[in-house]
């Protein structure tokens, strides 16, 4: 089979104005998957096309009524209302590509179809993991080239000299630097958090600062009350043990320096 | 060499009336397998192609009289004695391809190998891992769409809301995720069972759903008698264990929940 | 790059009469890969092809004189003096493939090689791992077909109910396995070994039986001179080890069924 | 994609005058990439070309600055100032393929490219572990013929029977393993080290003997500085583990014969 099945969902009249691809798949704290799903629910975005692959795991998802689906990624489209503003594709999924070269794989055919559909601008979402608990998560940037770190610097994005140390490793790095092959631009927002948890709380940092720069306004009530209920969650197991005196045995409680938390 | 090479066997005039595919690989509880191969067997079902593969092992099988055989996944198939009824073919085989990879690639070559020889239907067959011992085996489903899942209710197929919680994973759930692309519908008939032990009881109560499905009779009796047969080893242990007062070493035993049989 | 790499080293003319393909690469004692450098050399026959492939290690040998070469399987020929007798195909060589995938491109690369010279019959040497010391090993067998069980069975070829249990896995099996695709037969001949040893004893013993059945003849002195050095260094390990009283660690002894020689 | 993407960054009209490739990459010690690299900022060499591969790591560089970088291979042209002599290659880079297929790929790709510029002959730059420390590092050879081997050995290159015994891994010996299916000759210079750090001074004495070879002279006081600059970290290391009396635990210390470094 191709490496790669791209499958168009969308009827096929669907012109797009200038798009901006905008990525987030699952990986550190879930961050850019929380953010890119919220987005597109927020906006709301449309089916535009569903990829399969050999590179991810060979596995359906059952929902809860018992029909399965195949795992994949999926792309959606945002027409903007006004004549102005550029149209939005958003790309979610079930998985990154399970081997480096299924990586390479699956982003590079991504990219040529969206390029084929006029994208040249990318933004990556993901989480940059502090290994400690975040509670005022900053957003960290990586970009294609000086002018958009200037650029960026203007939405608060900080550039810290020494993060990421060891580069970025999956998809978010990815699809800025195969991009530069197709000749796009990007940027890589990363939300600060511990590492440890699903953080909803840093989805909303990148999002609230991605809005401010695509100059789109989505309602983040439901994303704060996510980050609300995992907060209660967390409070709730902390008084637990705090109430058995004796809490679980250390090498299944979080770090000390989540003690606030966990 | 290709990645996927099927041989036909068969003269080549067979030509199949709506043929429903019938898959049974191994896996949990080699449930899938057993009810596969017993069916083949009961049809009776002839040889139509044989299935090698780079993504299974390097192996041969040798018979008891000395002869090699290329490990393979073979396709049989049955012609139904009444013009009204469908034909039938049954896939079995000793291995799944051993890689991600090779899972989708072999599924995908034998759906397209089945879509040009009629098939837009599909049954898998598998074994759902309880962890513990099922005395009266349910056979769970899940299916391509809704319409289907309606319909297996009528046969006593149970869906249930948090079964299987992380989708099925191997080629039971992609035979059917796959099939979507070759717009085939299907279902994954599932026999409870504890994942421990080959079980034909199992294989039994999936193979009983199926053909009343299918509205094909065949005589269970000699997987009956495998069934018993495995209850009286089981319980020889059992007994063997008791007698001796100290058992084998927790680590090895079967975890308590299985003490009738351990 | 190819797969496979496949580079004739012979002049363009060398036709062969109806040539047997006789295979032996590391293995098990190295049983296979012994016997057949022993018989190259005795023919002794000549470089026909060498085989490089990306599914061998990223290595080079440097020899005493410090000049590299690139690990490969190796193909000699063997003109048969007599006009009636048969022509000779050895292939020799550093490793097997070291993935599955690999064992099956390079064994199919090979026999699709061999196919256009005219080979349509095959014999595998190997060794078979008895986990205990072979004092006089037999040699197993296995076939294609039951006509060549039963013309080994002559020639003293072991065919046994239950060995090898699993079948055979990597280069010995998947020459015949595969061969069979290209419409070759052929036969499997397994020395015993202990498995935990170079093996020239159990090499000999092969190749005694091959020798017979291809009806040629060759000098064996040096083959049993390397066996008797091999049970000299055993001896001495095993004296020095009685003169400590207390022998090396536990882990780092042969088990214990190989005494004599540890 | 393609297995290995390799564009050329250099203005379409540079030709090489019978050119030399160096390479040198990440490896034991670092000597190879830090002998090429050097020998790159010290001609200088000029940019010619960037491979990038699906069998690198999916990962992308930050820069001090926050812009990214896929990571690659690098290809740099140096021309001759003088008419009588060879124009030089320059191969480094972040990484070696990260699988035995992706260095057979990523090898014979670039020796492809190198090829149709013109480059027949290949010095391949590597460290070779001693595991113990090495006060004056010799330069172990190892040539793809006889002839280069005799010619080596008048500018000092040492050609030791055993070493090294089990041959050359990775690039260093699969460009003149490969090489030499492109008709290339080549010399692979292996700088001792001990295995266990970043070894710039190995580096010099491989390029010093190389520079010879080639009959080009650089100024190495960079080098020497960064090499001395190491001695006075390890002696400081050295120093503060004996005023505390007791070291770090064994397993965090380098082996006793690093004695005077760690």
């Amino acid at each position: 089979m191709e490496d790669v099945v791209i499958r168009t969902v969308e009827t096929p009249k669907v012109t797009l104005r200038d798009p901006i691809l905008v990525e987030g798949l699952p990986g550190v704290g879930n961050v850019g998957k929380l953010a890119a799903d919220y987005l597109k629910d927020q906006l709301p975005a449309k089916p535009l096309a569903t990829i399969y692959s050999k590179f991810f795991p060979p596995q359906v998802y059952v929902s809860e009524e018992g029909v399965i689906r195949l795992v994949s990624n999926d792309l959606y489209y945002w027409k903007s209302p006004t004549q102005a503003a550029r149209d939005i594709l958003v790309l979610g999924g079930d998985y990154q590509g399970i081997s480096p070269e299924g990586q390479y794989e699956i982003t590079e055919r991504v990219l040529d179809y969206c390029h084929a559909r006029g994208v040249r601008e990318v933004f990556t979402l993901a989480g940059f993991a502090q290994g400690r608990v975040v509670e005022e998560p900053r957003v960290l940037g990586a970009a294609t080239n000086a002018e958009r770190v200037a650029e960026m610097k203007k939405f608060g994005v900080v550039f810290s000299r020494n993060d990421p140390g060891g580069g970025l490793i999956g998809a978010s790095g990815l699809f800025l630097g195969l991009g530069r092959l197709f000749d796009m631009e990007g940027v890589c927002l990363m939300g600060e958090t511990s590492g440890y948890f699903v953080d909803p709380r840093s989805a909303e940092a990148v999002l609230e600062v991605l809005c401010k720069i695509l100059r789109i306004e989505i309602d983040f009530s439901a994303l704060k009350a996510k980050a609300q209920e995992i907060d209660r969650i967390a409070q709730k197991i902390h008084e637990a043990e705090q109430r058995s005196g004796e809490a679980a045995p250390a090498s299944e409680r979080p770090r000390d320096d989540l003690g606030y938390i966990g």
